[in-house]
């Protein structure tokens, strides 16, 4: 029953399992030789709890040459009592479990074997098949979208990004029933099952448990004491285990948890599939083009008026498929969503919506293309509140800084792809301008005014900062006017949750800034004694290590504002993961995990996790105390279950310090 | 406070109730005369838990010349302390209860009057003002569809259709409140509340109370005991008070009552709306335009195997706005429907889409237009199913059943309108086949078979049958062949919930018809000894008075199949409203409501009910039992509460006989 042309050997099941659109054989064991002229038979293909014909859920398959069936049966191979029978099953045919009868035809009636849960075959997608509406071309993005456990999530800046492994486990034992539990959950009808569309949006909406008892719960809050931290998961397959065992949703889930459970499910069904981050990722505008930033009279942000947030990332997943309920032209991959995004009219299903839409402005096609839009074009808007009355005027209109980047990991290798002009056309081209002028055609609001550019540009460049490290803040100021500037500098350090949602205030510092005339080409002011202290944001740090900054700032002469923006992102100390002996099939092997605290403070209720497809189940252990300066080692044997090569995870994870992260690459010897 | 010109002083209500896009007046008293070049201050309007002027949701009205506001503002009259303000609301501002103050600039600072219930102002969605997306040119329409109180509702056949009178009650006391509260049960972001498309498609979803306790628990079992039969509302407002006191959902709702309560909804917030009535309305079939009825070797129905069910009518709403998130030329009309599918995929809220997309195919454009096409354009397709190895084989296409006809109320009078070309277009014509077309691209499976047309062909005239009567079944046949034809037909009666379900079966007769060969122009057999009788069917009536016959058969000669379908509306004894003494505002009249049962048996567990806008609020009476041959006769004082035409309206309502109603017209004197 192993059939490699299928890509379905990885699979970790005693079933058969095999695409659509693409022959396999069964045999059939008669209690004497088969005579293919008295002996009548249809292997008879079950799903679902009414099976009806024209429903396409019971599919008899004969032999006979003149009989048409929707799946094609003929006869490969026949000997003695053995008949060997090919089956193609209809490239559009409905994708999960079916029940296998044979079908004889006696002088009594019809006879059928009984049911036999040990012949129930699993039917998927088939990115391989042209008849399939998941075909995939491209053999790269194909085996990388179907057939890779080990995914690679960006987060972090977009010009100082970080990475970790992902084991997405889709072969793994039991993960295929819990994909498919995840559809019998939905009470999703049978019939709707071999359409690649309605199963990926129905699991956009059960990713979540809003609403419908899905599989995550979502939570932000920084308090993960009842569930596991989402920054601790290191793969899919315990949470689809987790849920698909109690039937209730697993805690806890953020963005690009519910991305790579999705893609978990999505590869395993056969529906090639990828995650993808947006730095800089526009929320809670409901398919607004605008997110207000709201500033005092002096330019200082007044925080209580400001209620949009820009997240520092966002993940979601693409999938590939044809798109027959659009006209020509948006099919190919298909924008998903699965994080419930709690403000927005909910939300809490999204897509799939034609990425190539999304690039043209042609929002006007479902689903939820305009959502998505926003999350990438949206323009932030600075407005100046007037004291007296409350009216607000639009004072600086910043238009690259939302969807700032878009990136995905390059097929067969540890490599990212930036993969932004996908969904726009270069800031500035007059394609950006056509295709945002056809979006607000189709009700996206803009902001209209356009106040005047100021003359003097401020700036914070990149740092690389690690986790307890003191460092300086540097504001870069551009003075290209001939005469000289006086700057009031609002600057705000935040420990902010990735969603823009801020957490606390570590610094706040009011300088006056002079900037000197422009001397020829020298317009550049670097004021750089901003110091921040480690001990004034460490025991503040929330879900992620971010630190984010926010300068503001109101030129005297000229009234005019300027602003910039900064995401720190702190890097954490590494996880080692250490692999010894031969990594041989059945084989022992050991994996070492270790960590050394390199902080002055203890570390407390620590959690260590630790998977690798193929190698080792996903496991844990929890520590309650690491001193500072001290180490931990955890060992465990491992018993390689296939060859070839893999990854072993390990994450870290504790109030303190989030978001340690570890791997070892490993090629198991057959 | 009571403005004519909005067409809101209808409105039970003591606050202010305007309609956005247009001018209304607040007069503003000071404690001294106001001098305009020192006092300066703004009429503030506040809606929503965080008011912010950047989402709409806090307005500033300044009346001095150098500010521009959102909505516009402009001192009308000033005598004296006291100022005329006159105000305009944004023709896309948020629709709903409004908090006013006044904001004066002292010398100390901004001084706010406090919050006074009594000045809160409904704004409401204005069909009258060009630059509202609501706008309604049609001045008929307009007034019906957003000011009529009282509806038809059409119901029974195409051809033989039966009609019930509606209280949908916009204007009475409480309902206004009740219809921003499912808003707020709703969770709908108070920024949407101005956008039509989304309050229309929220409603949708609020309507009925699956996954959001919404208004109406669905009910189709035929047993209503722990609620109000559908059939035995007489209005929507005794629901929607019901639903705002209690925050629970109502029972029990069919299509009917969904569509009713919609349309107050829609009607109450300014959303030009009305009911609209589908003849044989295509069900389960999400999207596909496929009903399938499976026969078996004989041309018998196999019921066990045919799971698609045709209602006999469905009920949805049809709702008017433009439709800025599609391309041009789809506002206009818009489908909606409240009613949950059960089976359809998670269908539990739908529209609104285009009936003008629908019309031409393009059901490409959010949202649901596929569903809304097929229930107006599948074929019925018949299949003959092979013994031997169960598949099934087309042998008859109907496309002409479903969507057989949609009707509506005419503007300003009692009277049907057939608007089956506003969905489609005529049978037969080129344009619905390029239509069909169009939608096959779109994604949406027909039957491609074409099996030969029958020489023989089946029809069951149209029937006038009143409860209670026996009668005698018409089978009339058409042989347009030269030959003689023998026909083994099955005909079978029975009593069908309006869902096209089948509850039980009261007739089955398989009469062999030979058909003499066609002589000239005579090809009519008549077959009419098939007897109904009264006894057969009364006992097992359901939810409403229908019977539902179906005749199929195989034509010896040809093995041909024929196949006819007939639904008989039962009509029900009248019950009498009558109206004594004078009509007059606050005066006191009579109203009687009289029923004779014209059984013999006994009917139990009567409700009457009773309404009639301006007139009576929602009564119902109880009896335990009105004898065969008896009547009953109640007498009510009632005082009405406003001048014009209105309509009193009743039903009567028990297990053993619903859908009586009756209704008298009267016009109240100032």
């Amino acid at each position: 029953n192993i059939l490699p042309r299928f890509y379905t050997h990885l699979y970790a099941s005693d079933h058969l399992i095999v695409r659509r659109g693409q022959e396999f054989q069964l045999k059939v064991t008669f209690d004497r030789p088969y005579k293919p002229s008295d002996d009548q038979f249809a292997v008879e293909f079950v799903i679902g709890g009414s099976p009806q014909y024209s429903k396409g859920t019971y599919i008899p398959v004969s032999v006979a040459k003149d009989r048409q069936s929707p799946w094609a049966g003929r006869v490969v191979d026949s000997t003695d009592n053995v008949v060997t029978v090919g089956i193609t099953p209809a490239p559009d045919c409905i994708v999960g479990k079916w029940r296998t009868y044979v079908a004889v035809v006696t002088p009594y009636g019809i006879r059928r074997t009984r049911r036999d849960e040990s012949r129930d075959l699993y039917v998927l997608f088939n990115a391989w098949a042209t008849g399939d509406s998941v075909f995939l071309d491209d053999a790269d993005e194909r085996e990388e979208c179907v057939l890779n456990e080990v995914g690679v999530i960006y987060h972090g800046a977009y010009d100082d990004m970080s990475e970790r492994p992902w084991n997405f486990g889709q072969f793994d034992y039991g993960v295929l029933d819990a994909c498919l539990f995840i559809m019998d959950k939905a009470a999703m009808p049978i019939t709707n099952r071999g359409d690649a569309i309605k199963v990926a949006r129905k699991a956009s909406a059960m990713l979540n448990s809003h609403d419908d008892d899905g599989v995550l719960v979502g939570n932000w809050s920084g308090d993960y004491t009842y569930g596991v931290a989402p920054t601790s998961w290191t793969g899919s397959t315990e949470i689809l285990l987790n849920y698909s065992s109690s039937k209730t949703p697993v805690c806890y889930a953020q963005c690009w948890v519910y991305a790579a459970v999705f893609n978990t499910f999505l590869r395993c069904l056969g529906i090639p599939a990828r995650v993808v981050t947006n730095f800089f990722s526009a929320h809670d505008n409901d398919g607004n083009l605008k997110t207000d930033v709201i500033l005092d009279e002096n330019g200082r942000i007044d925080k209580h008026r400001t209620k949009d947030s820009i997240w520092n990332y966002h993940c979601w997943n693409e999938c590939y498929m044809s798109r027959p309920d659009l006209p020509q032209g948006f099919g190919g991959w298909q924008a998903v969503d699965a994080t419930p995004q709690e403000t927005s009219d909910g939300m809490y299903r999204c897509g799939p919506a034609s990425v190539q839409a999304i690039k043209h402005g042609q929002i006007c096609f479902p689903f939820d293309a305009p959502f998505l839009f926003a999350e990438v074009n949206s323009d932030v808007v600075f407005y100046s509140r007037n004291p007296r009355d409350g009216t607000l005027d639009p004072v600086k209109v910043n238009s690259s800084h939302v969807g700032r980047m878009v990136v995905t990991k390059v097929p067969g290798q540890d490599a990212r792809r930036d993969i932004t002009d996908q969904y726009k056309f270069p800031e500035g081209s007059p394609e950006e301008r056509t295709v945002l002028e056809k979006a607000e055609e189709y009700g996206c609001h803009r902001e209209k005014a356009t106040p005047p550019e100021a003359d003097v540009e401020l700036d914070m460049p990149l740092m690389e900062v690690r986790v307890g490290d003191d460092f300086e803040l540097k504001l870069e100021f551009n003075n290209t006017s001939d005469q000289a500037r006086t700057v009031d500098v609002y600057v705000s350090g935040n420990v902010v949750y990735y969603t823009g949602v801020t957490s606390s205030e570590f610094l706040f510092k009011t300088p006056r800034v002079i900037l000197d005339p422009k001397k020829g080409r020298r317009t550049k002011h670097i004021l750089s004694n901003l110091c921040v202290r480690s001990q004034d944001y460490m025991r503040k740090l929330v879900e992620q290590a971010n630190l984010h900054f926010i300068a503001t700032g109101k030129v005297k002469e000229t009234g005019q504002i300027i602003t910039s923006m900064r995401v720190v992102t702190l890097h954490t100390p590494k996880l080692s993961v250490e692999v010894s002996g031969l990594a041989k099939v059945s084989e022992e092997m050991m994996v070492t995990v270790e960590f050394t605290n390199p902080f002055k403070f203890n570390l407390e209720d620590v959690y260590v996790r630790v998977e690798g497809p193929g190698v080792m189940p996903p496991k844990y252990k929890h520590y309650s105390l690491i001193t500072a300066g001290s180490s931990l080692t955890w060992t465990e044997g491992v018993t390689p279950r296939r060859a070839g090569p893999t990854k072993l995870m390990a994450s870290l994870d504790c109030a303190a310090l989030r978001q340690v992260y570890g791997q070892a690459q490993l090629t198991v010897k057959p």
